[in-house]
């Protein structure tokens, strides 16, 4: 396994239940597959490389003017591409987190500051690091919740943040993906403040919310006049492809699936959560539709992650996050049926190879 | 209309035949729909990054190790990470051709020195031209047959330029995306060189001959050790969506539709360009699935197009096409009764609108 297999690791291996990615339990909407089914045919036509209809119904959904919202191949693609537009110098991130920050500053020979989130703390975000390292950054990404630790900043946080950053000059990029699972969205969404701030940029995927990760659908949000034509005149065009196009407008309109996905998780998380740590692994807080947790006493290094893969059960070993190391995993919060099966498998696993910290913890 | 509204522009207007984009008149495969269709209830997974399964796939169908591969999400998206990856600082091309070449070339910086296709050759490529650009160039493009004009370099040609661009040093990218559409595809093909020349890069894609425009799939052949493991890790992952992974391993097997391309193309275009000469429209010499022709005494610029639009049908003006301009104009190739409905509706106009020169030539 190395950096770039997150995501895809799947392949080349005999799986049943993938627990590695972070998408909706709830699979992709019944309508979505149906447009899908449909739309087939014609897909012999180019995409709309302006995704006009896309942006247009992005635009309504969120109450944001269109001429703030670029479409692409998958949010990870407008994270690189954002990159190459600002070429920033130095640039801050918080570790652990997503690794696609780091790859994206790295290909352009950025230097990259990192504020390290302590496992003592659990692995918050420290306020008052972060509002330090604005200094001579710049550019500052951040996911909102945190990938892989779930954790939350909260709202006053975020717009003192990103005050300080357009007061300094620096683009902060928020990445919002996994916040449309929440129950508080809203409240702790970074969208309300664009209008004020042009160094703010938000982004969000279809990917996570809609399981369409297979699909590649992503937008970021930004009021900085200009900003978006010079990237889609910086890089290839038809990059969102037009199934990708037809499922994000399809996928708008699914608003009781949305409500369904929040409530599951509300009651689901802390249940699972509860699961594992009864099995005698550590834990750590977070809001997300993913747990990070570690195996206090681990036989030997990715013992857990081989374990379940021999049950097909994939998890993420969080091995190569910076900032984490062996011992720690994450896994999705997938159906009910699918988490008591991780459970069993795992507590069979624990207590059978009699593992000795943890089944006496 | 702007340079980047080539291939969708069809979006916002009220079109029933779309003339402007050279995919295949067949459509996508019925069996590839299939397999889109029977797909899009998994595609919540995330594609696999290495897109190993289609590479083998590639790799199979033309007898070429995996490791020269590289897919992309449309042969757009490699061109312009070949680019990237290269950085040259000068780079030739032909002109009229594909315009994201210069694009691409111009989005890093790259000096473009161009080689003019002469209308009074019947846009033949000019050997000794390219030969001589190939000093002080680190980079060279060409699409074989050439878009728009239609027009095909010759085996020994394509050999002899081959050996020079490596004995310079120079990067040579061939574009074969049109090539498929032809009987004598593999005598034309410069596959059969990359073994022998690391400085050669092939490119092809599943969108024209497979009618895949709205999926976005292309692929790079190149036998330089290391090549495509650079280009991957300088640039975001998952660019190729699942439904493009999985409908080009299906399109793969598709003989005998191609068989029927082929041989449809052979029959039709020479039919097509008659109907189009003898409505005294000046039809150039060229041999892919499109035809170049322009309109002598045309009353205005874009007269013709904005006719035809009126009759909701889209015609490719190539007035943006650098190295030509107004009264040029590409029409795809496609089936009998669209071919012989734009034929009469041209007629029509051109007959009833009483334009001098065409009417009376």
């Amino acid at each position: 396994m190395n950096e770039r297999t997150h995501g895809g690791e799947r392949y080349g291996k005999k799986i049943r239940y993938d627990f590695s990615v972070n998408v909706n339990p709830l699979g992709l909407p019944q309508e979505v597959q149906e447009v899908l089914r449909r739309g087939a045919a014609h897909w012999d036509r180019y995409p709309d490389p302006q995704c006009s209809e896309l942006t247009a119904a992005i635009a309504g959904y969120h109450g944001i003017p269109s001429e703030w919202i670029c479409c692409g191949n998958g949010a990870v693609e407008l994270i690189w591409q954002l990159v190459r537009e600002r070429m920033p110098g130095c640039a801050g991130i918080v570790e652990p987190t997503f690794s696609e920050y780091r790859s994206a500053l790295k290909s352009v020979g950025c230097r990259v500051r990192t504020i390290a989130l302590s496992e003592a703390d659990g692995f918050a975000v420290p306020m008052e690091e972060l509002m330090y390292a604005i200094r001579g950054t710049d550019m500052m990404f951040l996911c909102n919740p945190n990938n892989p630790t779930g954790r939350l900043l909260r709202p006053d946080s975020l717009r003192q943040l990103a005050d300080a950053c357009r007061r300094a000059n620096v683009t902060l990029v928020l990445d919002e993906c996994f916040l449309p699972f929440l129950a508080e969205e809203k409240e702790y969404s970074a969208l309300s403040l664009l209008g004020e701030n042009p160094h703010l940029i938000v982004i969000r995927a279809f990917t996570k919310i809609y399981a369409m990760a297979g699909l590649r659908l992503g937008y970021a949000l930004c009021s900085e006049a200009g900003l978006w034509d010079r990237v889609r005149k910086q890089n290839p065009p038809w990059s969102v492809s037009l199934p990708a196009q037809e499922a994000g407008v399809a996928a708008l309109r699914q608003t009781e699936y949305l409500e369904q996905t929040k409530a599951f998780l509300r009651r689901e998380r802390p249940h699972l959560a509860k699961g594992l740590s009864k099995l005698g692994l550590t834990v750590y807080p977070g809001e997300a539709n993913f747990i990070l947790f570690s195996m206090p006493g681990e036989p030997e290094p990715g013992w857990l992650y081989r374990r379940m893969l021999e049950e097909e059960i994939l998890i993420r070993d969080c091995m190569n996050f910076a900032g984490l190391g062996a011992g720690y995993y994450r896994i999705a919060v997938r159906t009910e049926a699918e988490n008591q099966y991780i459970l069993d498998k795992m507590g069979g696993r624990i207590r059978n190879e009699s593992v000795p910290s943890v089944s006496g913890g």
